[in-house]
């Protein structure tokens, strides 16, 4: 009998019959003698509908106001789950973000968790009841009503199952689990049974079809197990996020392979090799609000050095305005770029304690004449930037030279 | 500059459009240097849209959750007008029936008002900000939400206004005002420009086609004076009811001609005159939960009476059913009813003091052939009881006789 908190996401409950079954579901659950928390996002569409309705009286709608409107999204869908689950028999009481007490910070529209009372929600479990709770939603201390931001249900469920200890968070979705890579590009890609927190994060390319990142990283400071489900599947045990490393360890030296086609990479070239000149380079781009993903500087010879980095496609064209001045002001001799990058990376816990992960990685690339662009190695993942129209090709590669697609 | 209540039905902010004229409706006011709290409800369809969403997951739907998801309607459109407030530059706050604290009992779907809180309220007047309110609804003790039931939002703008001690509660709806009869049935029909709370209680049928009759009640109660006025038009001063009679010294003797179709009469012949024996005849009736209109009952003789009463139509067949055993068991004559009939009444605190109304109005009706079933006064109404198909030409016809086509 365990204490177990459930979220799901808009397309989950996105009509009356996907209610009904998320309440069959839960229903399943309860009568297996578990105790149950439910966490569920607003209808899909319903919140680009609330947006909308805003945007056509206010064009940069008011964030404390949008904050009221948008949480009536997930508002309707907890008292319907409610009802659906009470039609089945089962006991369930709804509650707000603010009837919870979740209570956040006052950053309208991208608000963080500070605390969660549990007290109400004790009490209805101890009466047998299911507890369900709106997800991406809470209220600051002078009671004005928060969002978390988008995909902010999935923190929600983690920061429910922290603050009650429940044995497990499940997030229920529309893919059963974390995969080696996206089936989309690799037809065997092969769905893990865990991968832990720290693959998971590096793994955000993929990771990110799955679950909202910032609760990844809530999950694994809070010690949360975490577990990716499908809401459409009636079996499978869906991908496993574990804190615990030794919990795999028959594991494969890679868990997976992620990629990004949404960067662009700048490089300044002949920039005098002297202290600070990182901060030189980085800090207006820092102060544009632009966030740099890799960072790559090699060492320098005659007292000059390349140094280049990735930025989202979108800030690329600002970031280069930006640089043009700091290139000059720093003497470098030239600013170079291009958006028709891709980032690929090599992800797994395992190639901490394997010798000659990389050497594959850039083998198999060069038998297929991929040029690699950037390096970037962390202990858990080798990322390259190489030519946009290899993508698909590294990525397939890559997952059949580590075997990948045969059962781990 | 004086404390307005002001209150927007469905109709009124039934569109982005229309939320945007409420919107330079209420600047008006504010920037003639008035205090505004403005109340509103859900944009029209809405709230029937939510039942009907409940109701294909829960043929009855929990009346709590009914509530948690109904009180969204209202959400949505409080933080409506405040994105357009603040288009129009001015400051705007929106607040949801707990986040006032309207303190209500925990009856579900029709809760009743316990208390307000108005410090929040009064704080942000005193910032010179516009504050906005969710109608129909509030919290209960233990913080669940509670709406008050269909037309709640007149409610809670008399219920603001009284906590607020504003000087005004205007209540914008569709129609101008409460006119003299339905001009739907007297084209030339008088928008009055004041009318007392008994009356507008006593002209329950025309009223309530503008104001929730509870709401009146509330106001008469509290001293609130309430004004109704049209949203859809720029200027007219509508309708004030007041509680202050000596303000309409001048006044036309009767106010209006209200009617109504929608009960049937049911009599019991040859009733023992005994003490004790209303009581025999409704108790039952009243246990069944059907409420009671008229009751007429005239003085008997040889020991009999005739006992006579309206219910709602929808209601005749069981109070029928019902009283076939009681009037076996008090040993009855007969038991009579129709369905096809209509109450006509003349209502008007001016005939306290002005005597010959009743045969004025006998004579009117009898001129045209019109045969009255059942006669029922109070003090400031006389009711007739005739044949449903009489009813729009009684109207016309004592509206004529009252003179009440001409300004007062």
């Amino acid at each position: 009998m365990a204490l177990i908190v459930q979220k799901y996401g808009g397309t989950s409950v996105g009509s009356p019959d996907r209610i009904k079954n998320v309440a069959r579901r839960v229903a399943r659950w309860k009568r297996a003698g578990h105790r149950l928390v439910v966490v569920v996002s607003a209808m899909s569409g319903e919140t680009n509908r609330l947006i909308a309705l805003a945007k056509e009286i206010q064009a940069h709608p008011d964030p404390r106001e949008l904050d009221v409107m948008v949480s009536t999204g997930e508002q309707v869908t907890i008292a319907l789950l409610c009802m659906a689950l009470m039609d089945l028999g089962l006991k369930a009481r709804s509650y707000t973000g603010a009837q919870v007490r979740i209570l956040t910070d006052s950053a309208h529209t991208r608000a963080r968790i500070v605390s969660i009372e549990e007290r109400t929600m004790r009490r209805d479990l101890d009466e047998d009841c299911v507890v369900v709770v709106a997800g991406f939603q809470g209220v600051d201390e002078a009671g004005n009503i928060t969002t978390l931001g988008r995909g902010g249900s999935d923190t929600t469920g983690v920061a429910l199952a922290a603050a009650l200890k429940a044995d497990e968070c499940q997030i229920y979705t529309d893919v059963d689990g974390v995969y080696t890579t996206d089936p989309r590009i690799v037809p065997d890609a092969r769905r893990l049974d865990t991968i832990t927190f720290e693959e998971m994060l590096e793994m955000a390319s993929l990771g990110s079809r799955v679950l909202q990142i910032r609760s990844v990283e809530f999950a694994g400071k809070y010690k949360v197990k975490l577990r990716v489900l499908s809401s459409f599947e009636e079996e499978g045990a869906g991908t496993l996020i574990t804190f615990e490393e030794d919990e795999k360890m028959e594991q494969a030296t890679i868990s997976g392979i992620a990629f990004n086609r949404d960067e662009a990479k700048i490089t300044i070239l002949g920039v005098p090799d002297r202290p600070g000149i990182a901060y030189q380079i980085l800090g207006p781009i820092g102060d544009a609000d632009i966030d740099v993903d890799m960072i790559v500087q090699n060492v320098g010879h005659d007292g000059l050095t390349d140094f280049s980095f990735t930025v989202h496609r979108n800030d690329y064209q600002k970031a280069l305005e930006i640089l043009k001045p700091v290139a000059q002001h720093i003497k470098a001799r030239e600013v170079q770029g291009g958006d028709k990058i891709a980032k690929v990376s090599v992800v797994g816990v395992g190639m901490r304690s394997h010798a000659g992960i990389a050497s594959t990685a850039f083998r198999t690339l060069a038998e297929e004449g991929i040029n690699i662009q950037m390096i970037s190695t962390s202990e858990i993942k080798i990322s390259v930037v190489i030519d946009e129209k290899y993508m698909e090709l590294a990525v397939r590669v890559l997952h059949k030279a580590f075997g990948l697609e045969q059962p781990a």
